[in-house]
C-alpha cells in the first residue's frame, strides 16, 4: 500500500492519550479500544491500513499503559517508531493466532465494564469481541474523542493554515495555465493532482471533477467524460500536510456563462460570504447552515440546497462538528470546518463554492484565500 | 472523491442478490444489511464510498424486494442505473433525518429476527442499529457472503484474467524501460502506475515498493527513500478490471547480488513453484500454505516466513479463502487467491514472488506469467 500521507511524529502522542484517559474517567469508561482509522492517527501519529488483520490500540482509563494488538507482519512500522515504544506495549500476532483472544485477554475480566470502540472498526471485529467478552457493555468511543479531536491544537492549526494555502496556490496556478475544453475529468484532476504533489500536499485526499449536468450531484464520481464548451465544473478537492486535510471547492465555467448562472452563482457566493461573516463561538452548528439556507431560499433555490452547508476537517475530510439541522452544538474556538452552499439544477448545472474555516475567538479566519470571482475558462 | 474503479453494470446482480437470498433462506436469517465495501459492489456494482453518512443495502430472505438507505446527495448516482431501479426500493434521507431510524424501521418488528451485517460496516452505525432493534441477533454477513464471493464465475473470471494479463504487460514494460539507482521508491512507483494505467487498469489499487533493508518489511509504506545500488526491491501491486483487482509481487535487485541474495530467491521461488504446481480442488487451505513453508524450513530459512502463503483475490485485494495454517477449508473450483511466499531478513533484505492463481477442476491457472527469475537493474 503506497503511503497517502505523512505523519506527524514530531506531535506529542503522550499528550493526546493522556487527555483520552482523563475524559475516561470523567465518563466512567474503562477501555478505549481503537482500530485503524484516524482516531489512531490522532492518538498514536499511527496510518494503519484496515485489513482483516486486527490492529486495536486499547487503552485503560487513567494512566495505565496502552497496548496495541498488532500482527506480525505490520510490527516493523511500529518497531521503527521509538516514541512509542516507550508509552505503548506492542502485543504482536503471528499468522495462526486468534487476534480477538489476544485483546480480549488483554481487557480482563470483562464483567460490568464499558468499553469504547472506534466508530469505523469493522462490524465483523466489533461481533467477535462482544462474543469473547460476555457482561460488557459496548459504546461509541465518539463519546470520548469526538471532543477532543473537533478542538484544533497549535500544532494542528499551524498544518491546517498551510495544507489551506498551499492547496490555494495549486488551484490558482491550475486556473491559469490550464485549458478544460476537449480534456476528460480525470486528466484534468490529474493536472490539478500534480500542482498540489508538486508543493507537498501529496497525492488528492480526494478530487471531484463534476462537468456539465454531473455537476449538479454532489458526490459525483470523476469519470473518462470529456469536458465541453458550455459545461459547468465543479471542483472540490484537498490534500494534507502530516495527515492534516485541506478542503476547497471552486466552480468554473468553459465559454461564456447564461445569465442565468451567473446570478445562481451570485447566490451560492453570497451565501457562503454571509456564512463566514456569522461564525464566532457559541453560535450552534444548525444555525450556520440556516444563514446559509436563508440566503439561497430567499433567493427562490432553496430546494435545490440539498446538503448541509459544512463539515468538520482535521485529520478525516468529514468529522465533527458537522453544520446541519438539528446540532445544537456551539461553535467552539479551535474548530475547523467547511463553508460550502451549493445550488443543484438537476440535469443542467451545480454551483458549489467552498472554504475552510477556523473558529477564533474573534470570529472566522479563513484558511483558503483562492479568488472566489467566477472563472471563464477554455 | 475520485473514482477508483469502474464497476461492471453488465453484471447480473439480479441473480447475486437471488443467490444470497437463497444462502439467507438456508442459514435462517432474515436480513441481510450490507454497508459500502466491496459486498456492496458484489451484490449492487455500487462503489458507494464508506462514510458517517449512513448508506445501507437491506435484503429479506427469500424473494422480497431489497431496498437501500442512501443520503439525498448520493441518490443520483444511484437513479442512474436503470438496471437497479428495477430491483430495489430506494429510500433516500435527507440530511436532517435520522438513517439508522429509517433502516430499523424498514426492518419491520426486530424481535427474534437474525440480522446478517456486513463485515465492514462501521461499529458506531452498528451500536446504533442494534440500540434502534432490541431483540435482534447480529451475525456476521459473510455467514451468507463469504462462500458466494469466493467462488468466481465466469465473468469475474474474464475480469481477473484480463487484469492479471494486463498487469504482466505493465510489468515486463517497466522492467524493460526503467532505472532505479537514484529514484525514489515513490517516484519508482509512479512510472510503474503510469504503465498500468495506460493499460486500462486504472490507479493502482495498492503500490509497494520496498527497497533496501525496508523490503524485510513485508507491508512496507513507499517512501520517499532514495532507492540505491545493492537494494533488493520489492515490488507488490495491482490494478483492476471492472473492480476485480490484479495482485503480483516480483523483486528485484539493484546492481550485482551476493550469492547469499541467488540463493535466497532461489528458495522463494521453489516455494511458489511447488505451491502451485499443489493446487487442486480438495486440497485443504492450511495445506496450500503448508507446502510453502515446508521448502522454505527445509532450506533453513522457516523462521524468517513471516506470514500466510497468500489470500482470495477479487472485488478485494485481500478475501476468502486465506491460505494459512489453521483453515481446513477445501479449495474449489472458481476460487482465485495469491500464491505468494517470501523469505524477510530484518535489515537486510527481503525476497517475495507471487502470483494470482485460479483453481480449476485440473488444478492451478496462472492469471500471472510475468517473468520470475531474477531481474538485476541498474
Amino acid at each position: 500500500m503506497a503511503a497517502t500521507e505523512t505523519t506527524g511524529t514530531t506531535m506529542d502522542y503522550a499528550a493526546r492519550i493522556a487527555r483520552a484517559q482523563g475524559e475516561m474517567a470523567r465518563q466512567g469508561i474503562d477501555w478505549l479500544l481503537v482500530a485503524p482509522s484516524s482516531d489512531l492517527v490522532y492518538l498514536l501519529g499511527y496510518p494503519a491500513h484496515t485489513s482483516e488483520r486486527l490492529t486495536a490500540l486499547a487503552t485503560p482509563q487513567g494512566g495505565g499503559e496502552p497496548f496495541i494488538v498488532i500482527p506480525r507482519l505490520e510490527a516493523p512500522r511500529l518497531g521503527a517508531r521509538q516514541d512509542l515504544l516507550e508509552i505503548l506495549d506492542l502485543r504482536v500476532w503471528e499468522e495462526t493466532d486468534n487476534p480477538i483472544q489476544l485483546l480480549a485477554s488483554g481487557l480482563g475480566n470483562p464483567q460490568g465494564k464499558t468499553i469504547a470502540v472506534s466508530d469505523q472498526m469493522w462490524s465483523g471485529f466489533l461481533l467477535k469481541l462482544m462474543a469473547a467478552a460476555p457482561g460488557a457493555t459496548f459504546v461509541n468511543a465518539d463519546l470520548v474523542l469526538k471532543g477532543l479531536r473537533q478542538i484544533k491544537a497549535a500544532d494542528e492549526i499551524a498544518c491546517m493554515r498551510e495544507a489551506g494555502r498551499l492547496t490555494d496556490e495549486a488551484w490558482e496556478e491550475f486556473v491559469a495555465t490550464t485549458t478544460l475544453a476537449g480534456k476528460t475529468e480525470n486528466a484534468v484532476g490529474q493536472i490539478l493532482a500534480a500542482q498540489m504533489a508538486k508543493r507537498g500536499l501529496g497525492p488528492p485526499a480526494f478530487m471531484i471533477v463534476a462537468s456539465g449536468a454531473g455537476s449538479a450531484s454532489p458526490h459525483y464520481l470523476t469519470s473518462d467524460k470529456v469536458i465541453a464548451e458550455g459545461d459547468a465544473v465543479v471542483f472540490d478537492f484537498g490534500g494534507n500536510i502530516e495527515g492534516y486535510k485541506s478542503d476547497i471547492t471552486r466552480t468554473v465555467h468553459v465559454g461564456e456563462p447564461s445569465a442565468e448562472f451567473r446570478a445562481v452563482y451570485a447566490i451560492v457566493d453570497e451565501a457562503r460570504a454571509q456564512t463566514f461573516a456569522a461564525i464566532r463561538p457559541g453560535l450552534p452548528c444548525e444555525e450556520v447552515d440556516a444563514v446559509a439556507r436563508r440566503v439561497i431560499t430567499d433567493a427562490g433555490y432553496g430546494e435545490y440546497f440539498i446538503h448541509r452547508v459544512g463539515h468538520g476537517l482535521g485529520l478525516d475530510v468529514h468529522e465533527e462538528p458537522y453544520l446541519v439541522g438539528g446540532n445544537r452544538a456551539p461553535l467552539r474556538p479551535g474548530m475547523v470546518f467547511s463553508d460550502e452552499p451549493g445550488i443543484y439544477l438537476p440535469g443542467r448545472f451545480g454551483i458549489r463554492i467552498e472554504d475552510s474555516v477556523l473558529c477564533t475567538e474573534g470570529g472566522g479566519e479563513l484558511l483558503n484565500n483562492a479568488r472566489r470571482d467566477l472563472i471563464v475558462m477554455r
